[in-house]
């Protein structure tokens, strides 16, 4: 290509690329002090903050636990989160609709990782575009409320394609909702053959303990791999 | 700025003020067809489908439908839609999670304008970004369901902001959630004063009639501006 004359910049890969080297930088960080990153992707009010509540109770007395709060620019969930005995930072991403690397380290620097084990990232309220930011986590979780509807993973593949977990939430309120458990999952599967499945109520904890199951064996395979 | 040996680009502004340029265009070409254009946009599952089809049924017969649906990647609305005996355009925003006025304006170039009076688009499922972009639709619609929660307006507040018409969804599942549509109401319109807001259940139907009338009225309002 020696006789081009100028440079093609395909800006949104610049990006990405961008955003990676952060993230991978921010793993080192994490296996540094030992402590586990979760990404909590899903649509707005599909649980992730009552997930989340219900979690920090279930395993506050054997983990340190820290949360990251990303809205776009607000901080109704962060008291909640507090409440609950978590650490907590409430970053505001200023308008953008998902959180990036840069943005998770910022909120990362913010929270006392030497005194911590475990720490959430609760993502924007948005199934596209915090799909496509690897923001440094070990493990990405998706949660996808039986309300939404199972042809979800048609409509936004990369979500489930990208995502080491998909929590099927809402599932006391199935008998109101014309949602088809098994197609939900096949479909996912299909983009995603790893995937975690499995269905629960984080308001009435039916089914949780697979979850927070899934949660602590992955937590022990990545320390063992320290 | 006489000594300023550069010029800072504010990426963002000029992107958002070349899309206003293209959405005033669109509003010309609108109002020369006779084409009423309405901005629908809800979080992933709320019902924008839903509501598409029993308002296309509702109104098929006074006036000639079309429909942009606008996806990441997928077209699995559209079927629907068309069965419905609206024209409909597919338009995949490759990857975006928003339609902005140039898709828009490539979607309404693939519909044949001279023969319809009122065209929808469905927006990509988000709650954050379609409402940063103004598509030059006539007026803004968001749906927001019960099942996502009465705290949304204070999560989200642009879309609450920019819209004209907030529809409160599935309320016939109500029983099962804890929503309180006076907080909600009273949220949004701390917001936007002006926002029409109506509870209704596009399965059932309860409710439907009170944003029918709504919209008819938006459309003769704005027919006499003509």
């Amino acid at each position: 290509m020696a006789d081009k004359r100028y440079e093609i910049l395909e800006a949104k890969e610049a990006v990405l690329a961008d955003n990676d080297a952060v993230a991978a930088g921010t793993r080192v960080l994490l296996k540094e002090k030992g402590v586990f990153l979760v990404n909590l992707m899903s649509s707005p009010g599909s649980g992730k903050t009552t997930t989340l509540l219900r979690t920090i109770d279930a395993l506050n007395d054997r983990y340190r636990i820290g949360v990251i709060e990303a809205d776009v620019d607000s901080d109704v969930d962060a008291t909640a989160v507090a409440d609950a005995g978590a650490a907590v930072v409430q970053v505001h991403t200023g308008g953008s609709c998902h959180m990036d690397a840069s943005m998770t380290l910022e909120g990362l620097k913010h929270l006392d990782l030497d005194d911590l084990d475990l720490v959430f990232l609760e993502n924007v309220g948005n199934l596209v575009c915090p799909a496509e930011f690897d923001v440094g986590a070990n493990r990405k979780v998706m949660i996808l409320s039986v309300p939404e509807g199972d042809d979800k993973p048609l409509k936004y593949p990369l979500m489930f394609t990208v995502s080491d977990a998909m929590l099927i939430n809402k599932i006391d309120v199935a008998p109101v909702f014309d949602f088809d458990y098994d197609s939900c999952e096949q479909r996912a599967k299909v983009l995603n053959p790893n995937l975690f499945t499995t269905r629960m109520s984080s308001l009435t904890g039916e089914g949780f303990d697979a979850w927070l199951q899934w949660l602590e064996k992955e937590i022990c395979r990545w320390r063992e791999e320290l």
